[in-house]
């Protein structure tokens, strides 16, 4: 406070926010209207070496959580050390979320269930690019999951399921119990023209709190390899994506939650798109169709069986206009199947709003 | 992260907030210290024609909310298309409720449990200007109120009452539900020197959840006309409201829900400022006297008789002194009473702190 | 809205920040990583005699607060007014409080459970300097905290107790009960090179509602006197601070609610640091020791006999590296004890990350 009254204001400061306006309506019912989030950026350049950034998001309105907050400091051209609350690079969209950056309304499928977007804990590590090598890297210890808690009776209540593999066992850095590592790489490699590729691994366990850490099931092990690629060529665009995730001891965790997290997670789509307008405008207005099949059950251990429910299918097709380099309207239809016999998911019809600066 | 990191931060962004802090006495009782409220406001201009604007408001310290998000996009000079979400334009209050633009700490009883302001929804429509009329125009289709929730049991829960009319009702963009769309409308007239007259209209039906859309009483329809005026001449201003609304279906909301929501509410007040200070000083010191009638209750459908007590009178006189053009101290007392037999609300101190910028 | 449109962002307006990342693992324990806090600083300069400041805090990485929120207004040139949300001038670091201005990743323990840091509450007063008697001064009314509140059944249940003293029965501002006003005062010395010297007190009662004030024990009486300095001689700084409060009427109190509310509390440490880098440099790598003695009971009224577990000592020492103006990397250990015979709290390792811009 005494430091603002003197107004010492200066262009170090960055201010940014994304934001998405979602209408989304499954067959035969009434459609849902939300701001499904907005999310503010702060910045500061402390030196030339380092700086510091955070995103604060407000979800659904009402909620509130601090989803990026980290320094990033310079040790030489090309490499920087980081430490703090990051989002751990996995895929595309992990990492690359604002709604102008993704076609369709909502984020990929696999970029939820498979990759639990958005996936962020506390952590430190190295990012940067050997330039002549046309590699850019990040390597980071982050804090992992936690799998489950004390149910209060001696035994164990779970966070993770089949429905949705990982999503439930982010820690999001609130007050976050640490018990071990887990390492995180990922490697981009950007030499061929119009051609960006991605290779990402995570490894580790998930993390128990002390009273229960050394019950059977306490806690799995978590490993994940994803691959991606982005290309762009005139006024065509495509985007692909693999993510397997190969989880340990599961059956120890099923049997002591009750619950039915499968062993193995996989997940893939590939998209294209086409700019229907002529390249020298600055309105794009895209056509695109993703294919995208994921399975949360892509394996089981023990006496679970397989879930076909959670073999799905999505087809997605539809419109992304830019309005403006920032400002993003979205329509689609999105054709929803699983492998049980017959169509048993609502196909859904989706509308967007989408912001970033 | 990665465009901050490079530090492009641009004139195009924003940043701008109101806040009031409050202290309200009744009568004989502890008074209540709060700050209501505190908005940020950022916006960014993403070119000569494409504008989002949000606000993020925090409410009695502790509650969050995003208020406004919505992208504006000029299609003629005095043309714009809005998306998002927006404020419903009814009256003066709900769209100007920044504390400096008017007097009295609270806002009009009106503008609270008529207008049930800060009354806002997703939405999309058209605002502009005809110049040569002196005719300003908003016209938007806008989701609408939820009057009510399965009560779990194949009943019917409502949001919506006698003592505070629509207010409960508000889907303020929470994973809204959408049935049908409803029509608001409003023209400002500003062609006479020192005068701006103000009339709105908005009509709709609420929206039911797909499990109750079906019982009866479930729905509501909503019709709402606005009148209002604001006038400046030298020291003096003055400024005037009536609002209407008319609520179909209420017989068989009241029945399935046990609520007694009115059939119809209206509220009108009148109030006059005089600017103690000379006029070319930039403090302003306002001495208001504020008129206000209004009543939940203004008619009722089927057997619910009308209770006096929601058909209120408030006058309200005080001070509001603009120690720097955004910055207000203001100190009123309300003379409050309903139209039952003795004094039976409790007259009320006020003061509070105002900022706008 | 309207104004935003219009694009008028000017450079009145400031915009800042800070953060603090946390790891603590206490002896033979899972450690716990936090985002402990975000804090966002908004100010703005109306004209030169007025500002206003406000600061919304993120704990935890989702719980929100609006920390700060006042309105500065100078009345000649080393004296101001100031009204709103702001923060008890009482020792060091509820004033200052950002991670970059102290020692150790948590604040003193002091300044946790004798000044229930971040203390603040809705208040008016003046603030200024006698640049002649090197004297700075602070004077506020403020509101009080809130001891107890209705149990329902015609009894008392209280905010306050043994282990944290006044630390329960802050009001933040959040709808606040005001029953009488408290007074604070600060002054602060800097005539002597290098040193700082303060001197705080702060008397009046706890603030009942309504229903409960004539109760037995409804209300505490608090008077607290605060003794800090600062002192910096090349590589070399050192700080210190004396707090002691007296409540009455916590027998009372602690009959009508069954705490262990203690009559006085009192604290104390001393730290010294040094730079262990050249000081020519812009980086500084502070190694400190701190010593602290602190004991909410240090005299208890009636039949209450203190509890030794309360009478505390932590000895703290580790290193602040601050990489750049604004951002610091802490590690510390702390060793931790009571009165109580034995080793009886957990020694305490602690990392921390912090930036302030």
């Amino acid at each position: 406070a005494q430091r603002i009254l003197s107004g010492n204001y200066g262009k170090a400061v960055t201010v940014g926010a994304y934001g998405e306006i979602t209408y989304n309506q499954q067959e035969a019912q009434n459609g849902e209207l939300d701001v499904q989030r907005l999310v503010l950026l702060f910045g500061y350049k402390f030196n030339d070496k380092t700086q510091f950034v955070t995103e604060v998001e407000f979800e659904h309105v009402e909620e509130v959580y601090v989803e990026q907050a980290f320094v990033n400091y310079a040790i030489a051209p090309n490499m920087s050390l980081r430490g703090g609350l990051m989002l751990v690079p996995m895929g595309i969209v992990n990492e690359f979320h604002e709604p102008t950056t993704f076609n369709g309304v909502e984020r990929p499928a696999t970029d939820n269930v498979i990759i639990p977007t958005t996936w962020r804990e506390i952590g430190v590590g190295v990012t940067g690019r050997f330039n002549d090598l046309s590699l850019g890297y990040q390597a980071y210890v982050f804090n992992g999951f936690k799998s489950t808690t004390s149910d209060g009776e001696g035994g164990l209540s779970g966070f993770l399921k089949g429905s949705n593999g990982l999503r439930g066992g982010r820690q999001k850095a609130i007050k976050s119990t640490v018990d071990s590592p887990t390492l995180s790489v990922k490697l981009d490699y950007y030499g061929l023209p119009g051609l960006r590729l991605g290779l990402a691994g995570y490894t580790g366990k998930t993390q128990a709190e002390d009273d229960i850490e050394e019950l059977d099931g306490a806690n799995i092990g978590v490993s994940m390899l994803g691959l991606d690629a982005r290309y762009a060529y005139q006024r065509f665009t495509a985007r692909g994506q693999f993510i397997y995730a190969s989880l340990s001891d599961t059956e120890a965790y099923n049997t002591a939650t009750g619950k039915d997290l499968g062993s193995a997670l996989q997940g893939w789509y590939l998209e294209g798109a086409y700019n229907l307008l002529p390249q020298e405008k600055q309105q794009r207005l895209f056509a695109f169709l993703r294919y995208e099949q994921y399975d949360t059950h892509a394996d089981t251990a023990g006496t679970l069986t397989r879930d076909d429910a959670y073999n799905r299918t999505d087809i997605t097709t539809g419109l992304s206009y830019h309005i403006a380099p920032g400002v993003v309207l979205k329509g689609d239809y999105q054709f929803r199947d699983n492998a049980l016999s017959g169509d048993n998911v609502d196909d859904r019809l989706n509308f967007g709003i989408g912001v970033w600066f």
